[in-house]
């Protein structure tokens, strides 16, 4: 230890000159990893306490950490977790900000909000940027993150949850989706139990697990009550309304015309609800509609739809607490976590005339 | 200067014990005041120079602030803006948060969002750990901040600047709200305009200068247009659904039935659809609708909502771009912003029967 403060204090004790080390020069001096250096910065509790105090008076030297943090101020000085999201638009996002807002907000922490727009680019800024940041965990909605950009997280220590991905992460990747076979099994049935015989499907995008999900519930549901699959009556959109609207058009144009839509988002049915009234056709009258989600929108648009309910909020709280247990040190008991969807039964169907 | 020094380092060059010290604490040991400290802490510029020297040496031995921040890693370590609203639900919250974020982002700083869920007491709260954080600045969508409150972040340095206040704040403090006098204006005149005689409004709550401002507007143009103002067709609601649906069915229920409604808001408008369809009445065949707001499903919804837009995201925008030019010690050219609103006209509003 003597060795690594006499590297360490400046001549008359003062602070050192330059104060451009990296976090790989630091990671040098004290002769650890680069990863064991975060995750000293980040608080973990998986380092020795040893090296722990070697890295820290190197970080402090080099101006990463505060010298001693009065107790109490530790987590309101540094306590923050990221929550990066590819768009920011929508109730969508606004319900999964609103969970994760609680959620940090109850265990003391901050959350920062950060958007992509999509971008590969802007997301690997994001991560670029983390080693330098005080940022504790993540809490991420960026399908536009690779495996690769998951495991250079890990590296660096920081916790993180990934809400809804649009695929299977590699195993030990904690995350949190919905139940969404059984939404669309549900929503399927809940139409097949009413006495649809022709009912049409539109999905999201067919890369993302979720949509494949509700379209294989809905064609057991199609099974179970002995009713053929017609792929014609099977469109993918993008959760956007423009597309679904055109689907929904082409669909409710049809010779032999579905009596029910089941749709993979509440936007997606507000465009069908659309696409019918262009087409002079009354929800629930001609066509019923169900959508996915359950926004806080559904309950009062005219009619009311019903819908399948997505509990967002809960999504996100649960992906952050994931990441606080994580940064406590503590194992989640699961780190694959389906919250339940639930049909919620309004007013855009009804059996068909 | 060398007194300072000696008082600061503790014995063997080392950190001192106990590091409990309030802000408090180091404005008595470097002989000036709190406000003082916090600038130092918030990186303002209005310190004297020796000063922050003296009270930077203070936080940096109380662990307050990094003892110097490498280069390029000042902004990422510590550069937080504050977005703090009290509801962060549905899409008129979103719009303003993903507005903050991009001004914020694209200056290279991070915002931290937190929701007060209106109560005073959690506005407090964050109030009481703002001195203690690393937050640069404020954006305030929070109508139970006092103006004592308001004075309190003055006082501590930290710049801030509200949205959509409830009642004008007191003079200096910035703020950008929406020109919603004129707004009110030119939703009337479109409907006095199409021949409409008999129109009603379904405002916000009272108290909101907001919905004062759009209710006169409408009076206003009622008045243009040589028509009577009847207060049995003004009623307040709180911009939520609910109210808003028992306002439009009795307003819809009256003998002398109005033929247009101007709701104060997009979930307003909603409710007056349903409200209509459960009389048995058509939306705009028999009563014309208009929105405020233009939240993204105005254009989605059936029929499509004629609707008076308020640049939601460029107002938040705004109110960061003001509170990061405060930051860098310029004063802006103006402290109240009103942005404009636009009247768009789509499917809901149509000269009466």
């Amino acid at each position: 230890m003597a060795a690594t403060r006499d590297q360490l204090d400046g001549p008359g004790g003062g602070p050192p000159g330059g104060g451009r080390t990296t976090l790989a020069g630091i990671a040098r001096q004290a002769g650890v990893s680069v990863s064991t250096v975060s995750k000293v910065l980040h608080e973990r509790s998986d380092v020795a306490a040893t090296t722990r105090a070697r890295v820290q008076r190197l970080l402090e030297q080099h101006g990463y950490l505060a010298r001693q943090r009065p107790a109490g101020t530790a987590l309101a000085a540094g306590g923050l977790i990221d929550f990066v999201i590819s768009e920011l638009d929508g109730q969508w996002a606004m319900e999964l900000v609103r969970g994760a807002e609680e959620a940090v907000h109850s265990a003391g922490l901050g959350l920062v909000v950060s958007a992509t727009h999509g971008r590969a680019r802007t997301a690997g800024q994001w991560l670029d940027g983390l080693a330098a940041r005080r940022t504790r965990g993540a809490i991420l909605v960026v399908p536009e993150l690779t495996g690769g950009q998951h495991e250079e997280l890990r590296r660096l220590g920081i916790p993180f949850a990934l809400i809804a991905p649009v695929e299977e992460p590699a195993p030990g990747v904690p995350w949190v989706g919905a139940t969404n076979w059984p939404g669309g099994l549900a929503a399927t049935r809940h139409l097949t139990g009413l006495g649809h015989r022709r009912i049409a499907v539109i999905g999201g995008p067919p890369r993302r697990l979720a949509s494949r999900a509700r379209v294989d519930g809905y064609r057991s549901a199609l099974e179970e009550a002995g009713l053929p699959f017609d792929p014609e009556l099977v469109r993918y959109g993008d959760f956007t309304p423009e597309p679904a609207f055109r689907h929904a058009l082409d669909l409710l144009r049809l010779p032999d015309r579905p009596t029910a839509v089941f749709a993979g988002s509440d936007q997606q049915a507000l465009s069908t609800y659309r696409a019918a009234a262009t087409l002079g056709l009354r929800v629930p009258d001609d066509v019923s509609v169900v959508g996915f989600d359950d926004l806080p929108f559904a309950d009062w648009v005219t009619p009311r739809l019903t819908t399948v309910r997505t509990p967002l909020a809960e999504m996100a709280a649960l992906a952050a607490r994931m990441v606080l247990r994580l940064l406590g040190g503590e194992q989640p008991e699961t780190t694959r976590v389906e919250v339940a969807v639930e049909l919620v039964v309004r007013e855009s169907s009804r059996p068909p005339r």
